[in-house]
Parts: C-alpha cells; structure tokens; sequence
C-alpha cells in the first residue's frame, strides 16, 4: 500500500496488562521523536478514545517507564468501543487531536479492536503483541511472556523450598487462559513432577502413577503446575481429585494469581518490547496497516491482524515431550 | 543451674519451616566445632528423633546451606512424640548416640516439644525461634519473619503494577496463623488502603467508608491486606462481602500463600539466626536450659520455653496507627 | 521548649542517596496531610532551598514512591549552604512560601546543616537518617542500612556460585564509608572466610594463615569481604598483598559499588522510613526542633542533632566475634 | 555415522561457569536415565578426566541443582590437557569406567578439547554451548546468556536509581569478552545514552556529542553502557576520557564484575539448558558426534564444533540501530 503521511500517531495499551508494555510504548514514542513525529497517548485503551482521554506525550512522560511494570497508559475495557456509535466517538476525538495512525499494545480482542477500527475509518492502525498469555500467532513470544515465566519459576523455587523440607507435594496453578505456554515452561524450568496444560488432556489415573512411581524412587517432593485454563479444572480440582486417590500425601495448593501480570520486566521482554516499538513506527511510516508485528526468527514479521488473532499457537508437541522426559 | 559437661549436641527443625532455619543449623553446627563438640543432625523434626533418623554432621553437610531457604534437615509433625512411649524412644535414641543436649529450632509446638523432653528426661535443649509468623515472645523478631515480609511486599509490588494499570480493587491474603505481624508490615510497606489483622476488628462498613473516601480522593488503585487469621474472614470472604456494598468496583483476589514460606533468607534473618545459632551453643554450655534464645532490644536474652509460648505477644498499638495514617 | 504553630513543612534529602528515602518523604507528606498541614518539596537538598527549587505537594506527588529506590526530591551537594550568605537566601526562599518547619532526610552532613539553619534562623526542623553507612547514632538502624545489607548479600550469593564452581577465593568490597556496619553484615550473612572492617584491624599474616587453615580443611571457595573505609585498603590492595603471599590461588576481586545505594526498598526499610516519616511531622508538632528521629531498642527516640553527629557508633564487638567463631 | 552404541555417558562443565550449567546438566542425566544409561559426573573439567575425578552419578545428586547457578560438577583450566600425554591419561580413565560417550557443557576453549579428543581417540562427543557471553555460532542464545543479561540489567536499575537522584553520569562495564551481547541487550534493556561494543567503534567526540545533546534535552542522568573488550578501553578508561571533555559533570564508575556469572538461571536459560541436555544425549544416540548442539530459530540444530568456534557470531546490525535510536 501507498503509505500516508503520517505526522501524528496515538499510542494506546489495552486489554490485560503484561510486563514490557512500559518498554513498548516508550520505544513507540521515543522512535516517534527520532522520526520528527508527534506522539499521543491515549489512557485507559478504547475507552480514553471515546472520552478523549488523549495527552500528547512529551519526553519526560517517558522516562524511568522502561523498567516499570504495568501500563502508565493505563488498560480498560470498553463495551461501548464495541458499537458503531463508540467507534464512530472514538474516531472523532482521533480527528480532532489530527491523530493519523494507531498502535495498538495488547493480545487478541486489542487487535481485534484496531482491525475493526482501520477497516471501518481507514486510519492506519499497527497492533503489538502484548499479553502475558504468549497466544498470539505472529510472534513467537509476546511481551510479558517471559517476565510471567520468571515470575512463575522464582515464586515456585520458593514453594519448592518448603515442600522440600515437608515432603509435600504441591499444586501450583499459573496463568494462561487457554494457553498452556507459561505452564510448560514453568514445568520444564522447575523440575515439576508433571505438567497439565489446556491442549493436552491428561487423565488422573495417569498423575496417581507417575506420582506413585516417584515416591518409589524415593522423589520425597513434587510440584505439578497447573495451567489455569486446564480441561480437567484448576489446581484445586485436581488436587481434591489426587487427595482421593492418594490420601497419605501431604498435599497444598497455591494460585499464583496476578503477581504474575506485574513486576520489572525481564531483560528479554524489554529488548523485546523495544524492538517491536521501534518496528510499528517504522512500519507504519512504511504502509503497513491493519498488521500485528511480531518477532519470528530471530526477525522483524508484519502480520495481518486477523491472521495473527485467528491462528492457533499451540505448545510445541517437543515441548511436552521433553517436559516428560526430565520429570520421570 | 550448675552446666553439665556438653559433648554432643542434636539439633533439630521442626513444625513449619521457615527461611533462615538452615542459617541456623549451620550457625549451631559451626558453633559446635568452634567449641570442640560434636555435632548430630537429627532428621524430619522428633519424628527423627523416635525413628533413629540421625546423622553426625560434618563440615560438608552445612556448606553452601545458609543462603537457601527450607530445612536440610527437613520437618514433620510427630503424633508419636506427643505420648510417653515415643518420647521414651526418642530419648533411647539420644542415649544411643550419646547426643547430651538438644537445640530446636521452631515454633511454639516445636518449644513444648522441647520443654516436656526436658523436663521428663532431663536432657539439657534450648529452642529458637523459627517461624514466619512472629508470634513468639522472647524475641523482638523470629526467624523467618523479615524474609516472609519481604516476599509479601515484592509480591505486592507486582500486584500493585496490575492494579494500578486496572484501577482495581484487590485484596491480598498474607500469612501469620493468629498474628498480624506480616500483615501490618505488609500494609504500612506497601501503601495499603487498609490492613485487616486478627488484634482488630474492623467493621465491614468503616472498611466500606475508607474506599469511599479514596475514591473522593481521586486514588485509583486499591490494595487491601488480610492476615490469614482475622476474624472477619480470609481474603476471599472480605471481598464477597465488599462487592455486595461496593458492586461497581473491579475486584480481585490474591492468597500468596505457601511462597511467603520459602526463598533465600534476608540479610536480616541470615544475621538473626547466625546470632541465635551460636548463642544457642553457648547458652548450653553456661547451663542455660529449658529456655528460648531470642533477642530483645539487640541483645541475646534466654526466656524459659513455657514463658516464650505462653505469653502473647500483639501487633503493636502504634504501628497499627501508624498504618492508618499512612493509609487515609 | 513550647511547640511553636506549624503550617506549612518543607522536606528535602541531602547527601548520598539511600534506599527508603522516597518512603521517608512519602510518610512525611501523608502524615502532614493527616493533620491537615501545607507540605513542600525542596528539590535538590540545599542546593534547592538557595535556588527556590521548591514545590507544594499534592497527594498524587506521593503516589507511587514507597517502593521506589533513590529520591524524587533528588539530592545534591551545595558549596553555597555553607556560608552565611548562602543559608540567608535559602531561609529567604522559606519566608517566601511561607515555610515555618523543616523536613531534613539525609547522613551527618545533611543533618550538620539542618542544625546550622536552626541555630542560626530558629526554623523548627528535625532530621531523619536516611543512608546505606548506618553510622549515625540515634538509632539502631538508619534508612537504606538494610537495603543495601541485602543488596550486598545477594551480590555476593551470586559471586559465591562462580567462586565455588571454580575453587577461587573472591575479595568483594562493599560500601559503608568509615563504618563496617554493611561489610559485618555481609560478612556474617554470606558465610565470609574473613571480614575486614574499619573498626578492627586485621593484619595480613592473620588472613594468610586463616586461609591456609581453610584449604587445610578443604573450603574450596573463600569470599573475604572488605568493607570500603579499611585502613589496610580497598579490596584490591589486600587482594594483591595476598596474591603475593599466596601465589597458586586464583584470586579475583569484585567491588559493588553504587548498585548498593540503589533498589527498591527492603520490608524493614519501608516500615522504618514509614514510622520515622509520621515521628518526624509529630515531633515538629510537639516542639521537638533540632533533633533526629530514630528507632531504639523498638521505640522512637528523639535525639539532639549534635550528638547524633558526633558520636561514634561502632560495630559490636559481639558481631565481630561472632563473625569469627562462624567463618573459622 | 552409523550411530555406535552407547552405554556410559560422562558429563562434565569446563571453562568460565554460566547460569544453567547445572540445568544443563541435570538434563542430560536425567535423559541418561530415560533412556537406561549410566551416568558419570566428571568433576572439574578436563582436569578431572586426567585425575580420575569421575563419579557414577545417581538421581540425588541431580536433585535441587536445576536452579542454582554455577556447576556443581566445577570447572577449571587444564594445562595438561592441552598435551597428548595428558589427552592420553584422560582417555584411559574414560576407558577404565567404561565411559563410552561424552557430553561437554562450556565455551569454545571447552569445545575445542572435546573436538580435539574426539579426533585423537575416536570417543563420540557432543558439546553444549554455555558461557554468558553468548559468542559461540551455532546457537541462538549460549546458556547462561540470558541470566547475564537480567543480572546486569537488574544491576543497572540499582545504579540507575542513585544516577537520578543525583543527576550523575555513570558508566557501567559489562562482561562479554570479545563480543558486545551483553552490552547490546543491557543498553537496550536499561534506556542507555550508549551502549560501547567491541564490534563497533565509537569515536570519544561522538559520545561526548550525545551527552551534550542529551543535557540540553534536560536528561538529567546517563548511564553509558561499556563491554568489557571494547577497543578504546574499559569503563575506567573511557570515563576518564569523557571527564577531560567534560569537567563539569558528575561521573562514576562501576564495573559489574563477576557477579554477572553467577545468580539462579532464568526461565529462558533453564527452558534452553533442558531442551539442550536432552538433544545433547539423544544425539549422541543417533551417531551426531564432533558436534555443538543449539538451538536456531526455535529448532534443535546440530554444528560440526570447528564450525561452531570458528564463525564469528556479531551484534546484529539492526540491534545497534535500534539502541541508537532509543537513546536519542
């Protein structure tokens, strides 16, 4: 596509908030500036739209960002963004500030937002991977992925230290939605005894043998983590379930819960998020619209939106296999 | 008491771990052999005491032990130690050995453990205080505490990020069994909104009054902490009851849970219960029995075990206050 | 003295930066707020107050910085506070807003200064210790004292992998100016061969020999921590003298550096701040002027600025036996 | 190759230790033992090989070493080994335990020999690349990288906080050796007004140029980022130059030193020490010898060793750019 001249872009996260989305928006706006570009900031996603939530950004408001968790932009959902009368409030506060392009920071019904909007205004509109969930196609990791990761495998080294001294065996439930990719490797990256994820069922029967074939070896503490979005329920149902089953064990269960959406991002998620900020200014400068950018490979992928959100990523079948092969 | 001569000294872990326990050992142990004796580890708490669980320690065993987190000589609770037949095997087990003298480290079940051998047997044992949970008298700060507080305010800090990028309400479950030592510590550090801890009740409605007057205030994110042990419910019940008068406000909850148990000890408790260790060596060897070595106002003090148990010591008056103005 | 009425408070922090001051200033705001005083912000220490880098301070100025390293006043040294002429401007500039108290957080120079103004200009102000060196007396514990204990000993957990992996023996120099307060500490906390502080002088052959005893006893790695103020040098001074002596070790030397003066704030860190914030604003309120607050055996104690300053606080003696007893 | 038959596997670790050496190894035996082999832990690198430092390794002693950083099975530099007299001892004591493969975790020193030894005595040998400089072809990330990463920008933050609070310019050296991975990803990662990599000249003027930009964009703290092996010198060097040009500045200086070698691996570098340990034996299975397992483009990837240590993996372009424009 012919790019559009582009002066002013707006800059807004919405959906769950992820870890790096602070790096994001700061290298979105930072790379504004390096490219003579006025840049706004758009509060509480769609919603700050539709009420003219709108400030433009100077360089201060980005600073000591890059290394703090959360959002400063703030994150909400917005029913009314979801009528055509939002849409068409939202647009008009755009027109009025002379916004003419859109980043978008967030995971799937975030881009799905920016997508309607470009298609329906034709303002030109790029989406980043922002989620903790890692369940974006079009990238192959999503910023906050990792920082959860990390999150999850230090919270769970602490866990294992007191099930260690107890010989207990615990339940950890992580998050994930439907996603198992945060549990995998906290499973992989903590030793656990096992690892149930939404895309693989595993029967009960089959965590009581594994279990039991451990306490054989003389294994004297198990962790098993628990994705949150698990056919089979959560780490409590599990655990009661188990409890039945194996009533001599000595058996907790922790929810990890939201501490896993916040903290300093880690090192990857910040080159990550920087990288991808820089890339949606470039892109947009260069007429690429409607696309969600990601890394693949190692490289710089434009995809578009409605491939990036439709896409199943699923955890990698060698993934699992491995997390099998060091847990037995 | 005139002191027997001291040649072998048990030591022990038992009920709850807590960070810094290993500290301890190795400060006990290292202690011994500063002073000629020899040092036995005894295994999963009195359990090892009655199942002959007992092993002389060496340098080895406790190198590299102080940093971590949990109990190397592991803890479990012992139903058979709580009649005379298994005291009576523990103590033939001790004679075995030639073991002359006990230290216990944790928490008032782990003491009366301690103190009934003693008086039955005569066997010369001290207690220190390892719990989380501060709920010891006899000492300003038990070990495990300050770690345990730190864990809650890093874990807080992740949650306030999530918060704060939602305005959201959330109510953070802490530990401390019938103490509200972690809660209060937790609240004045991380800027809570309020802090619910058993020593007080706070009506639902002045709870209900404060976030109303917050949000006047313009203050967008909340954070709530809840001991465990409060009167008015766990965090969960707290946050049925505040929804039902405060129906608007998007509210989360958090139980950290098992994690506030584990981790490497602070630099606090590291000092604490290397202090704590070799006072409780010297302390048998001056004839100091039957006691809990803690420190009060920076210095050691010896507390006969039934004294430290009994007494309650409570969340103190002011920094209860200190919290609210802190809060409002 | 009879408490004079107060209005408006001004804050500053002066002098090296500690973790914990952001909390200090927080506590202070909010507890002037609590009884409805006027707070100020001094931006830039004195440096600021002469240049009437002075702002009114709102609640949303507070939000958000209990747990930040560092301090949004910022600190700075100034040449020209310490002449009349320069202290005359400065209390120009108080008269100006109207400031009739003062806030002063910061080590013995900061505290030096708030005393002069006093003196000199008979403006309420009350000082609280706020840096990593905890060598004010006055209190137990100065604010950033027990971050930066943590901050070392975590360096040093990770120094001690590589030292152990490799046989080496490490020399790691902490801060702590003339005080071996972070250095004691660390010492005891990362189970030290050796430590050397300011208070004691340990001569080189002692080291050499307990060395030699180490590795006689098959300690494969050492870490000697050298606190920065030593009179037999820095880490690298006695690391060389050693190598001389000991010539087949393979010696290595880490200095910490400024990564000790920042950091989030440890629990007891925050807590103190906290506590010493709202006694300052109380103090003020009850005519107690030319003192510093501080923590003592649990209780808040004002004590006279003069001797805050000059009296030497040095490491127990009983820590630096008890370093002894548990490295040998 | 026709793939010999493989009964007894050692491991061992040589060169400078990284995080997730003890990830990778508890891998590989644990993928030793899903496949029915013996294990063997050969201490101490190359120098044990020759010493007969070689012990049977069971499932305890892989127990609790996945999260902890250094090697656990040591590493150091062996000068005998660099002769065939020595290669030749270190072959019979392989023989003796009836070792029949080997699996050699390090950098390209430690690659070398195992490709050396594989030629000389036919011994099938598969290498993994671990060292945190991440200079090694023929993977994507070398184990220990990521962790550096995080260690130094953690690290960064702390000094950031003090940089601030005093308007200071810092420097701050990295490790890396020859290559500038570190230096890229903590510059990127820490918002740096430069990043120094050894890949890439930087005249003094041009930096001082930025510096100068940056104080008449109000920026009121730097920090410089500087690889250790850069060609116009260290931190020390550099700043000592830029404080010629530039007198009125506040400058310190802190070099990073070991500590960035050590600390528990990160989620990434414990997810890709397990993936690799695995591939490690299961391509020792399947006749891949004389090679480095990594992984490139999120694919197991198997490089003749010479190939792995000759290329010269470099700063990507992109990612200096990309710094450059971030910290403008």
């Amino acid at each position: 596509m012919e790019p559009k001249t582009i002066k002013k872009i707006g800059v807004l996260t919405s959906g769950g908030d992820a870890p790096g989305m602070n790096a994001a928006i700061r290298a979105v706006v930072r790379a504004g500036f390096y490219y003579n570009l006025e840049m706004y900031g758009i509060y509480r996603g769609y919603e700050g739209m539709i009420n003219d939530d709108i400030k433009k950004l100077e360089s201060k408001n980005i600073a000591h960002v890059l290394e703090r968790g959360g959002t400063f932009l703030k994150s909400a959902r917005s029913a009314e963004f979801r009528t055509p009368e939002g849409r068409q409030k939202a647009f008009d506060n755009l027109k009025k500030h002379g916004i003419d392009a859109l980043v978008v920071i967030g995971g799937d019904g975030s881009l799905t937002g920016a997508h309607l909007f470009y298609q329906e205004f034709g303002i030109p509109a790029i989406g980043l991977p922002g989620t903790i969930d890692n369940d974006l196609s079009g990238t192959d990791s999503t910023i906050g992925f990792d920082t959860a990761c990390n999150t999850a495998i230090q919270a769970i080294d602490k866990i294992r230290d007191t099930a260690t001294s107890h010989d207990r065996l615990f339940f950890v439930e992580v998050m994930g939605r439907d996603a198992g990719f945060i549990a995998i490797n906290a499973g992989i990256g903590s030793a656990a005894a096992a690892t149930l994820i939404p895309e693989k069922k595993m029967p009960i029967e089959k965590l009581v043998e594994r279990l039991k074939a451990r306490k054989k070896a003389m294994k004297q503490s198990n962790i098993v983590i628990v994705a949150e979005g698990g056919k089979s329920g959560g780490a409590t149902e599990i655990a009661e379930k188990i409890k039945k089953q194996l009533p001599s064990y000595d058996i907790k269960v922790t929810i990890l819960g939201h501490l896993q959406r916040g903290g300093s991002p880690s090192s990857f998620d910040r080159v990550l998020a920087s990288k991808l900020g820089v890339a949606a200014v470039e892109g947009l400068m260069q007429g690429k619209y409607d696309v969600m950018a990601g890394i693949i490979n190692n490289k710089i992928v434009f995809t578009p939106i409605t491939k990036a959100i439709v896409d199943d990523k699923e955890v990698d079948e060698d993934d699992f296999r491995i997390a099998k092969i060091l847990s037995t």
